[in-house]
């Protein structure tokens, strides 16, 4: 958003999408809520509540739902403002000062394990070892998979298996790829570059899903037969439903689960970004507004 | 198979693969089905019975499973032998002049039906009026959805109707189906050529799913933020189980749907296959051994 790569980002821009916080005022109708409470917020801000998908739960698939950085300013600012239903108050066992990234890059996450009905006895496989990724592996991990890690970056085997993971094998190498043909129920693509997709499609057990929440721009060539002879299927989604992201709350602090995070002082926000577009974050980064 | 356009016949070939008759004899460890019986067969005559994918009920998804026409000689013959499991007996109320085209075509299209979890009150789109399109259009009217034909020949739109489907859509005209943007919960996909998907992703309504069973040859290029903004997928699927094609029998036997069909006698076969080339037959012909 910062750099405008979605076409969207209105100038002067405050950032801020995974933000946690206390309570500073609540409107006057707001009974759930109370000032003082520590929340989270993260990609949505509102939606409109009575359009088919609001009244069906899936208010992050309202068509009016407002971005918190889109076309006003998020939580950079020292105050931030959103409708009470997409604030979330933080469950005990959950650490503030870290769960921040649970509410954009989380929800990204944990929803689809969930819509696509994953279940403990799948094998799963998680491609991208990033801010995404990783709390990817921690969520399948605790939801009992057999998780296989990929990634184009060998250096971080030790750390994915430190994160859960039974196996890791390398995004690039097709061959590999294709030694675990037909072997998981579930991929979860969390990068936005172009793959040998035929190989992930191909390493789709039968009935299996490939989901992509990474930002992938180039159109992916789907080989119509590779998904009717394996009744295969492909999707996407985009963050998650205010129930499903009180739900991945509720898991993250039961399996004690915290996104892995470097914290920066706010003052020290323009390092923190240049890290960021080092590559070298390990995994998200926090900003501290009280440092 | 006649062609060999899907690289796999063996010459001399037989074809015959949705084949409708009488029993004439059965193995000595036959319990199920008797000799004199009326039973359909359709594109598998048998499956391993022990991989992951028989012991789910999937035996479809078996990797061994053996095709009634792949290898060895289907029901064009004056006998055609099966695996007793692939043998299914017709309920009461089928016809069983009719019923052949339920064996591999029906069930191509009621099986999505049944794995996608549509419901009655979903919006569910055809594409495609042919030899499936026809019955998988009869089949979610029966269903309870509300139903939208898409074809590229106008002149079909009254035999669309008859059948069942509430709208008509060109296939051709990407305004008219942006007009019905974000509108349909699953598209099934009978055609096998190339068509605008970008189109008929957008027609889908949030968390809609377009499924294809149709033979489509060309990679389709799909965009990962047409799947992602609304959540949708895409999926493929070859024919259905055993105990889908049973229960499709008894669904169509309950509500009186019987493939549209041409009846010619086996001596006429050339004339019969002559006018499946031509693109005139409505929609399937039966080939009549015993006239």
């Amino acid at each position: 958003m910062l750099e405008n790569e979605w076409q969207m980002t209105k100038y002067p821009f405050v950032p801020g999408h995974e933000v946690v916080g206390k309570i500073s005022a609540v409107g006057n109708q707001v009974t759930n809520l109370k000032r003082g409470q520590t929340v989270g917020l993260g990609w949505f801000s509102n939606s409109c509540t009575h359009c088919p998908q609001c009244v069906a739960g899936q208010n992050h698939l309202c068509a009016t739902a407002e971005g918190t950085i889109v076309g006003r300013h998020g939580g950079y600012a020292d105050y931030v403002r959103c409708d009470h239903r997409w604030a979330f108050a933080l469950p005990e066992g959950l650490d503030a000062a870290k769960a921040g990234p649970l509410f954009c890059g989380g929800i990204t996450v944990f929803a689809p394990i969930v819509t696509s009905d994953i279940r403990p006895t799948h094998r799963a496989g998680v491609i991208g070892i990033g801010g995404l990724g990783h709390m990817a592996i921690a969520f399948l991990k605790a939801w009992g998979c057999e998780v296989t890690a990929f990634s184009s970056t060998p250096d971080k085997e030790p750390e994915a298996r430190s994160m859960g993971a039974h196996h890791f094998v390398s995004s690039r190498d097709s061959g590999q790829l294709a030694k675990i043909a037909n072997s998981l129920d579930f991929i979860l693509c969390t990068a936005n570059v172009t793959l040998d997709w035929g190989a992930f499609i191909g390493a789709l057990s039968p009935r299996g899903r490939l989901h992509i929440v990474g930002a992938v721009t180039d159109p992916i060539p789907v080989q119509v037969f590779s998904l009717l002879m394996g009744q295969k299927s492909i999707s996407g989604s985009p963050t998650g439903s205010p129930s499903t992201i009180a739900a991945m709350l509720d898991f993250a602090a039961r399996h004690k689960i915290a996104p892995i995070t470097e914290t920066f002082a706010f003052s020290k926000v323009n390092d923190a970004l240049d890290r960021l577009r080092s590559g070298k974050a390990r995994y998200r980064i926090v900003l501290d507004m009280a440092a």
